[in-house]
């Protein structure tokens, strides 16, 4: 079993390294980043993603954006020109489902196999191999690769069809957004009235109100702590992906939209490589209040 | 030790039970509940606010809202014409702060103690006595009363001062509130996507979008069951709360206003005694589907 993976940056990296240390043989490739310290591991070069598929039984691709993905796996010297039927590819990037489905469609008619499997948890999980991993396609190809994706995931979920592990991801954006926000604005209220954010947070967190956002992301509010993490440009994308597949499908989504907006106001105003905590900053402002110590 | 309980709704009844059960001595008053079953229990009746007072070492209040606390603490025959220096109120309704500050206060020249102390958890918890309880006073009132506290929650947290009770617990609202829509936005866009809501509800709920609200309201989503737990109309009262408060401090709250509108939305639908899990029905009319079996 060779698996080629093509896009090896913050994300990618790890969980290539990941595979090889679990054993498998990779063919990679990166249009940019360097992979000298793969290849010193074992992992062969390839000059293309062509050159990547034609060498691979399965390939997986994990890249910034729709655009990419597109370039990789549908553009010129991309994995569509090399790959042999019966392969699989396994597009583990966070893009619009739509272009999933196209993906897959060119790809079936080279009696190619295709997951979209997008993940959560960021560099720290890549690293750990304890990702969760949200797949879409048919349930006899995910059979087929879950051991691999076992290798970079603690949670590996078949969703539905193909897109549907896109959906699943837009979703859980959706969610994070705004609940980020939601502690935001509780916390500077609470704050503002005179009260210790800290102890907010410690009488609410075992209640309804509890999250894994919460929990997450208060400790590092509260410290000023804004080190990405997931950062606020790869939330624009998001969220832009889901405002988009909304539009298409027919669904008004009014909250998604204003934190899309607080999320390009913080942008604007140079946070775009701050992690998406840092949202609780464009509420600081508009209150004229910093909780915790700076 | 007499306690006497003032307001003995869906939320008292229940509370006062569990105190009598704990076997302290109660004296009762409701203006308009039948307290009969309380009597048979051993609790004695008061005749008015003032009546009850004065029969007690400490009174718990459990009222709707600001009005009715002022009514009861405040007004003619209320508790304050009754009480003897030294003794404790303890408002448990959720209110605003600054009534809270504006009952201690009166109070204070009385020599009577005051705490807020509204609780989460609804009235399941406060059947179970699990109550989740939010306190604002000074540290020594807190210790004389923490005992019969406990009796009605498994959390008891003091989060500051007076006030401070209610600030965390609009907080809480805000963040209840919009956790409830950010799921309903992203299961609804799931759905129409053509994706099992239930399934991205398990691919998501282990990661960073997980939360108390998607674990206790999906399940009920996807039944199709409204049925309260917390009505819309009393989370509406406690985001009018979250904003006259937020207003009066200058504290601008953009997505808790949205969402107290799509609240005012169902109630002008008819759904103001739905659970606040009918969030979701906004969504589902807007994009003119249903999720789950109906």
């Amino acid at each position: 079993m060779i698996i080629g993976f093509i896009g090896l940056g913050i994300m990618g990296r790890p969980m290539a390294k990941n595979l090889i240390s679990a054993g498998y043989k990779l063919v990679v490739y990166d249009k940019y980043a360097r992979i000298d310290d793969l290849a010193a591991q074992g992992a062969e070069k390839a000059v293309s993603g062509r050159d990547a598929a034609a060498r691979s039984d399965v390939v997986i691709t994990m890249l910034p954006n729709s655009p990419h993905v597109k370039e990789a796996i549908l553009g010129s010297g991309g994995v569509i020109e090399g790959i042999r039927p019966g392969s699989t590819v396994v597009d583990m990037s966070s893009i619009a489902p739509a272009v999933s489905q196209e993906a897959a469609a060119a790809l079936k008619d080279k009696g190619v196999n295709f997951l979209d499997a997008p993940v959560s948890g960021g560099e720290p999980k890549a690293v750990d191999g304890t990702l969760a991993i949200m797949v879409g396609g048919d349930r006899e190809t995910f059979e087929s690769v879950k051991p691999i994706l076992e290798k970079m995931g603690s949670s590996v979920v078949l969703v539905g069809g193909v897109g549907a592990g896109n959906v699943a991801k837009l979703a859980n954006q959706v969610i994070v957004a705004l609940n980020i926000a939601a502690v935001s604005e509780a916390l500077v209220l609470a704050a503002k009235a005179g009260v210790e954010p800290l102890a907010v947070f410690e009488a609410v967190k075992g209640g309804l109100a509890g999250s894994t956002v919460m929990n997450a992301k208060v400790p590092l509010i509260l410290d000023g702590n804004f080190k990405p993490g997931f950062r606020i440009e790869l939330h624009i994308k998001d969220l832009q992906n889901a405002l988009d597949t909304a539009q298409h499908l027919g669904v008004p989504l009014p909250l998604t939209a204003e934190v899309m907006e607080i999320l390009q106001a913080l942008k604007v105003d140079g946070l775009g490589a701050s992690d998406h905590g840092a949202i609780v900053r464009y509420y600081e402002k508009l209150s004229k209040i910093e909780l915790g110590n700076r």
